[in-house]
């Protein structure tokens, strides 16, 4: 999309530093109560009052984190704030501001930054979250986005890693692997690209999956479902890395075990599909792919009729003793030792030039 | 030092992501009364009580920001620190929390993000501030770090940009130009050192030019020593871009101008030889270069004598009416337009490979 030469064109040099700030944060409006002074000071000023306050941040890179040759600017921007707000939910938290700080080498226009910023703004509009602060700076390569995001909530609310127990049942919302298999298709498609640039992909059969990996939406209504229930989860994580991986944070900080149960993992129909297309075995994508941004809870034996039948989550296992360890328990009846495969940037890193 | 071959070397992709931030973060101790949970959970929690929060975020890019070529790791990490504690103290807040984001390529060994993170912690201790979160994870190219500071005040302690008044006298803490100048010095020991390998560069004389530069501190007692002469500024800054572009901040923000005196602006007698030996005007440099990181406020004419003849204040100039502008007042007596010049980022990037 910034490749086209027929859009305009500015130097990022032709605002400047001071410049381009301005020019990309001028709209943005303070809308949370908690919000005393956003942007143009060294600093927001934030009035929590009787709430705790919980904080949360998070590095984007290109190249490592996205690949700017499928991801839209604009989607990119709000995928970012999604990202970060997930982690506030996960806290059974609310969010409430986001401070963006973005670096990027002279190859991008201002209006590639503009394209990234109505993104990042319609996150912060769609998640009701106050812009309060950061920075914008040139890198040496590629762009590079840094986010952290704020959120308040009551002591009594806040749900912790830590605080599952042995007999809980653990929850998920949503469904997981689509978001990997999304990033499949479009690799699949660049590669497709890179051979016949001229090729009209047909990409109505990976709506969702395309969807689920460009434009992800953190579980925020999850705080105030769980409310309405009148469930406080023992313990909460959102599946950013895997379940596979989440799972084991929960079981780790919490001390115990786990079984989950294959049969009961939601996959979507489309998601399904793909695997068999794809001839990848769903299971395995749905306990190890990474970015699903649902939520995994556990919850007291005594919530279960509270919960049971709502479409916005399905029990998937439950907890067990330390000392029985965490597996899958597979259709098939075999108990397979889970282990943390999630995504790992550090371990597939490209070469340095 | 990190090309030093003899040197115990461990990749990156040995520890993972998890280990990493794990090897990392594992001896951080929480010391805040307001931090409830650190790192460990998907956000840090905080309480804040009455006061309220202070959020600042900064983007430190090798090659942009900082050369590793003749910035020590451990210098790095502790300079993060100092440059984002520094826009708390600039709201006349108290720092307490920080989060540290860090990418590195595979160049880098896990030795020298314990070196870097050495630096952060140090900066940490020093500041008393807890490290609550972080993020850590593989770049493209180099390194990169994103830190952001929270910080706590009562609300009629915060001061901002924008409350100067026409007649406010202008005060800064310190000295300025000296960080400039000792960035100057350490180039030229770079290009020496590249014809010459084997030279032993002589320092002594530039010891605190150098310091200024490595090795900054923030002004976290100014608030302190405000608070005991009873002054409250009307505005404040820190300077971390030049005296020139943060007055013009000051004055933009609050709707004066400002009259500047050169003969008051106070100069390090060390900054002075070296300007002369680099037969730079030492004027344009204190009021130009940037890094400083001392506090730039102002105060009413009543608040003076609280203040007058104290070490760590010097009056260098007052504020006027907006129309008057915003000038450099020579000691040979003429008016010359203050121009934001500060240090640029964008406009002195790097091309991409």
């Amino acid at each position: 999309m910034i490749e086209d030469k027929n859009q305009q064109r500015t130097d990022l040099g032709q605002l400047g530093e001071f410049g381009l700030i301005e020019h990309l944060t001028k709209n943005i409006e303070i809308k949370q109560p908690s919000t005393l002074t956003g942007i143009g000071d060294d600093a927001a000023v934030l009035d929590f009052k009787d709430k705790k306050t919980v904080v949360s941040t998070d590095l984007l890179i290109e190249g490592v984190h996205f690949d700017l040759a499928y991801v839209p600017l604009k989607h990119l921007g709000y995928k970012a704030v999604v990202v970060n707000v997930s982690d506030i939910c996960a806290m059974n938290a609310k969010p409430t501001q986001i401070t963006v700080s973005i670096a990027v080498s002279n190859r991008f226009p201002v209006e590639a930054l503009e394209e990234l910023y109505e993104g990042i703004k319609l996150g912060a509009k769609v998640y009701d979250v106050d812009i309060v602060g950061g920075d914008t700076t040139s890198s040496q390569k590629g762009m590079i986005l840094s986010i952290t995001a704020i959120g308040e909530a009551d002591a009594e609310e806040i749900v912790y890693r830590n605080g599952a127990n042995d007999n809980d049942l653990l929850v998920l919302t949503g469904d997981v692997g689509s978001a990997y298999m999304g990033l499949q298709v479009l690799e699949r498609e660049k590669e497709v690209f890179k051979v016949n640039p001229n090729s009209q992909p047909d990409l109505d059969a990976y709506t969702y999956l395309i969807e689920r990996q460009l434009k992800p939406e953190a579980r925020k209504d999850v705080k105030e479902l769980l409310k309405a229930l009148e469930i406080k989860p023992t313990s909460m994580i959102d599946v950013s890395d895997g379940l596979s991986s989440e799972i084991i944070h929960l079981c780790k900080n919490s001390g115990v075990g786990c079984n989950l149960y294959e049969e009961k993992i939601p996959l979507d129909p489309e998601f399904i599909n793909v695997c068999e297309e794809f001839n990848i075995d769903s299971t395995t994508v749905a306990i190890n792919g990474g970015e699903d941004y649902e939520l995994l809870f556990t919850i007291k034996q005594d919530d279960y009729d509270k919960l049971k039948g709502n479409p916005n989550f399905t029990v998937i296992g439950h907890m067990t003793k330390e000392s029985e360890g965490i597996h899958l328990i597979t259709r098939a009846n075999t108990k397979i030792q889970l282990k943390a495969r999630g995504w790992n940037a550090l371990s597939n890193e490209n070469n340095e030039q």
